[in-house]
């Protein structure tokens, strides 16, 4: 029998204890012992609940206890959890965590002192929730070198773009909805902003370039700047906004980025509807593999955290390799980065602007809504983010512009 | 150093080779241990290749060399296949084979050898070539009982499918070009049938279920009975036609089927085009989850095979637990399935016609397309096909109704 704690008996903490009680039978064969959840921490009580009993407030009744060997930490936040995490690791307790701001903040050392000591950190459900995404990038496409991972990362900014879209809504009308339904925090800023994203494509990057990748290096753009006309121009040209996740090698450098990206209504991530998360990823041999699902969510989260946990049992002393290295990746500026701009323009003149357009831009081709009388929209050729941005700011001091509308990058 | 042989220098083993040398460096990292390809086995000779001066054309060679651990088996078809598989494991060497008709067929088998003796049988490149599948449903999704899995598993008629949607092409003319251009084999039963996607659902199935799974139990209708009239009906309620290979628990039993299916657009398999494949998972606790990726090719393959080289090298003395066992799976009969009906009739009288429709089946909503004169279509209620065939029955004898055009299965 092996013994395991839960930090945590919130949302996520009381479905891995739920999960684990109802499929113990095919979880305990499948990770070849029993499992039996001795601990469960919580500040709170919960009288009457079923882990009443197993309740402690007293992180040290864990710490101390030498028949816990795997610990899982679903409290969420950098402290206390980073304390006790580190912790349960030097005392020797593999960790399983769903907390994607501990693992981008201190995976790199969580991960070297798991190393070091023959146990594990596991954390399959801090990126994507139940999509099985970092045991793959891990372990299956091991032939390949990954050239480049594109996701959805956060199920709250898709449901809102796939509701503006859908039904031709503000953002904040959307938004105030998604509160309401609970698929929006009250302080959303963590999702619109694109900080979820960021510090989750931070955890894959590490893994699939295996350098540290500092999430705070990582140009991050949210999307509470686009409209629905910016949505209009998109489905007229037949693309999707879409908050992507991005980091990519060129030549020998990386870079990342999480900004709202125009692709492709033929673009496998443009189907990615609702609360639902993907992530495409590119390697040397096998091509493009996405994965798909929901990506929080308390069942979703339990999931891939009992797997782990099946996966911490399965190798109780015997480490399970992660490329994720202490080496930090010095990360490519965007300002070098190729790429095309979606651009929207108010004119005083029409003739003149889109003369000028194609003079600075060099391109002809310009989209026009029909009921907006005033603008029209451009998309640029493939070039590096300094030089745009250079271009743009030229056409900002032409008379006959009146403004740029909006920027939104486009990828193909 | 660890030393391998590969039996088979076709289109996947000569990928395999490739990849190993192309990927050297980041393989033998992942590996732990550097990889050797000792000897190809093949009848042929390849004179000025790289791989001439490793090439045998006697397996014994191989078979009777302690020094070689590992036996990469990329010939397909069944003999000799099985006969040097089956000797390699039990002489001590793990497998890792692509050939979805040998683990179809001997699986069972074959994971008892490699069980018995503490090596590994792998099996990844067998299904959907290089989206990790296997891996995930074996070690990801372990906190789940899988209830469902249905997946587009073969490329070949998921390129006519596609085809003949977006070009409004019969079955005959898009298989013609689909064969010059190399995506269908000049014998294309195989695809077109239906049974190189029931072996694939049969291997699913055994891993998901964990018990063996007899391919041919497993009711499979290929795509040849689909015309352009047909898709012209699905296209008008929003519907695509998919050839799906489907594995279904209901109560305590087991369903399989592989069969044209019409799905809603919204579908997430809907939008899996041309070659690509995708399987949709659904776990009892992390809900739905999607792989997608290139389910065929020389590359993709070779990606596959070469991650469960990279894991048979980590698990060198260690089997790795499938939950695959000895026990045979007793498939549930069609005709006691829920399903529902598309039914494609021509009618001597419309109005009678539609209402013995309506008498029999229950339904008053009939799809017209506005061009045949001559016939409508309708969906069913669900019901068991049983049911569903004793009412196709009792409408065939009706004077009105001129004979059943074609039945689709319709799924939601």
């Amino acid at each position: 029998m092996i013994h395991i704690a839960v930090l945590g008996y919130g949302t996520v903490g009381s479905g891995v204890v739920e999960v684990i009680n109802r499929n113990r039978d095919s979880i305990n064969k499948k990770a070849g012992k029993e499992i039996n959840i001795k601990y469960v921490l919580d500040l709170r009580d919960f009288p009457g609940d079923p882990v009443e009993k197993i309740l402690t407030h007293d992180i040290e009744d864990i710490l101390n206890d030498e028949e816990v060997r795997i610990v899982i930490e679903v409290m969420g936040g950098i402290e206390p959890a980073y304390t006790y995490v580190k912790r349960a690791l030097l005392s020797g307790k593999s960790v399983v965590t769903s907390n994607k701001e501990l693992v981008a903040k201190h995976g790199t050392e969580l991960l070297k002192i798991a190393r070091e000591r023959d146990i594990n950190f596991l954390f399959e459900a801090s990126v994507g929730g139940g999509i099985p995404l970092i045991r793959p990038l891990n372990q299956s496409l091991t032939a390949d070198e990954i050239y480049e991972i594109t996701g959805i990362l956060n199920g709250t900014t898709n449901y809102i773009l796939t509701k503006m879209t859908e039904e031709g809504k503000s953002f904040d009308e959307v938004l105030k909805r998604a509160q309401e339904k609970g698929y929006a925090e009250r302080d959303p800023r963590a999702d619109v902003e694109g900080h979820d994203a960021c510090r989750k494509i931070a955890i894959l990057s590490s893994l699939a370039f295996g350098m540290e990748v500092n999430y705070e290096d990582i140009y991050t753009e949210g999307i509470t700047k686009i409209t629905e006309k910016d949505i209009l121009y998109a489905e007229k040209i037949k693309h999707s906004i879409k908050l992507l996740a991005t980091s990519k090698k060129i030549d020998h450098r990386v870079f990342a980025r999480v900004s709202p990206v125009l692709i492709s209504n033929d673009h496998p991530l443009a189907m990615v509807k609702g609360v639902f998360n993907a992530v495409l990823v590119k390697g040397n041999v096998v091509g493009d593999v996405m994965f798909y699902g929901k990506g929080a969510g308390k069942f979703p989260t339990a999931s891939a955290v009992v797997a782990d946990v099946v996966d911490a049992v399965k190798h109780l002393n015997r480490n399970i390799v992660f490329s994720w290295s202490t080496e930090k990746m010095d990360l490519m500026e965007l300002k070098d980065v190729p790429v095309r701009y979606f651009v929207r323009i108010k004119y005083e003149d029409f003739e003149n602007a889109k003369n000028e357009v194609e003079q600075v831009f060099g391109t002809k081709e310009i989209i026009v809504l029909e009921n907006l009388k005033d603008e029209f929209a451009f998309i640029s050729n493939e070039e590096t983010e300094g030089i745009l941005q250079e271009k743009i700011d030229i056409l900002k001091k032409e008379k006959s512009i009146k403004g740029i509308e909006n920027i939104i990058r486009v990828e193909y």
